[in-house]
C-alpha cells in the first residue's frame, strides 16, 4: 500500500483547470463534481482559487466547498485562510473532512492519495 | 513507504503565505519535546511520523495531535490517513482546525503561513 502521487495522476486531476480565467474555474468544478459550489484546488496560483470562492459566495451560495488532493491540500488550506481572513471575514469554517482516494494510473497500478474538503459558510 | 512528490515546482504560494522554512523544522522539534502527544510534521518521511503517532497511542495517550505548517500540511493529512486506515483502524478524526501563523524571517519581514491541527482519538 504505497502512497504515491505520480505526475500522471496529478495531471489527470488537473484536467480542466489549466486556464487562467477565474470565471472558468466554476466550469471546471462543475465538470468534475457537477457542483459550482465546489472549488477544486490545482496548480494555479492561490489567488485564482480565492477569487473563485469569493465569487461563489457573492452569487449567494450559502456555503462553498474547497477540495484538494495530494500536495494541493496545503494550498486548499491557504485558500480557505486567505478567504476568511482577508476577503470575507464573516466566513467561517463549517467543517473539514479528510479521506483517502484510490487512483488508477496509466500503467494500471493503483495508488492512494489523501484528500481534503473544507466547507466554508458565510 | 515514502510519498513520492514529483511535482514540487508548483508549490509557490501567494499573498504572503510562504513555503515551509527549513528552520521551522527545528522549532517543531523543540516543541515536540514539550508535549509528547503533539506530533509536528516536518520534512522526514511519512512513516516516521506515522510511527510516532502510533507509539503515542500505544503509550496510552487517549488522543494525539498532528500539527503542520505550510507545505507540510499535506503530509500531516497523509500521516493521519495512514494511521487510521492501516495501523489503528479504531482511531478516528476528532477534529481538524486550520489557522494562520505569522512568522518573522531572518531579514525582519513578516510572512503568514497556514497551519493545520488534526486531532486523532483512539
Amino acid at each position: 500500500m504505497e502512497q504515491t502521487q505520480t505526475t500522471n495522476t496529478q495531471q489527470t486531476h488537473e484536467a480542466g483547470h489549466e486556464t487562467q480565467d477565474p470565471r472558468l474555474e466554476t466550469q471546471g468544478a462543475r465538470h468534475e463534481g457537477k457542483d459550482p459550489n465546489t472549488i477544486y484546488i490545482g496548480k494555479k496560483g492561490v489567488m485564482g482559487y480565492v477569487l473563485a470562492v469569493v465569487t461563489q459566495f457573492n452569487n449567494n451560495s450559502p456555503e462553498v466547498k474547497i477540495k484538494a488532493r495530494g500536495n494541493m491540500i496545503s494550498r486548499a488550506v491557504d485558500v480557505a485562510e486567505i478567504v476568511r481572513h482577508r476577503f470575507l471575514t464573516s466566513a467561517t469554517v463549517k467543517g473539514i473532512h479528510i479521506s483517502t482516494e484510490e487512483l488508477l494510473s496509466e500503467d494500471g497500478t493503483k495508488s492512494k492519495v489523501s484528500s481534503i474538503e473544507i466547507v466554508l459558510t458565510k
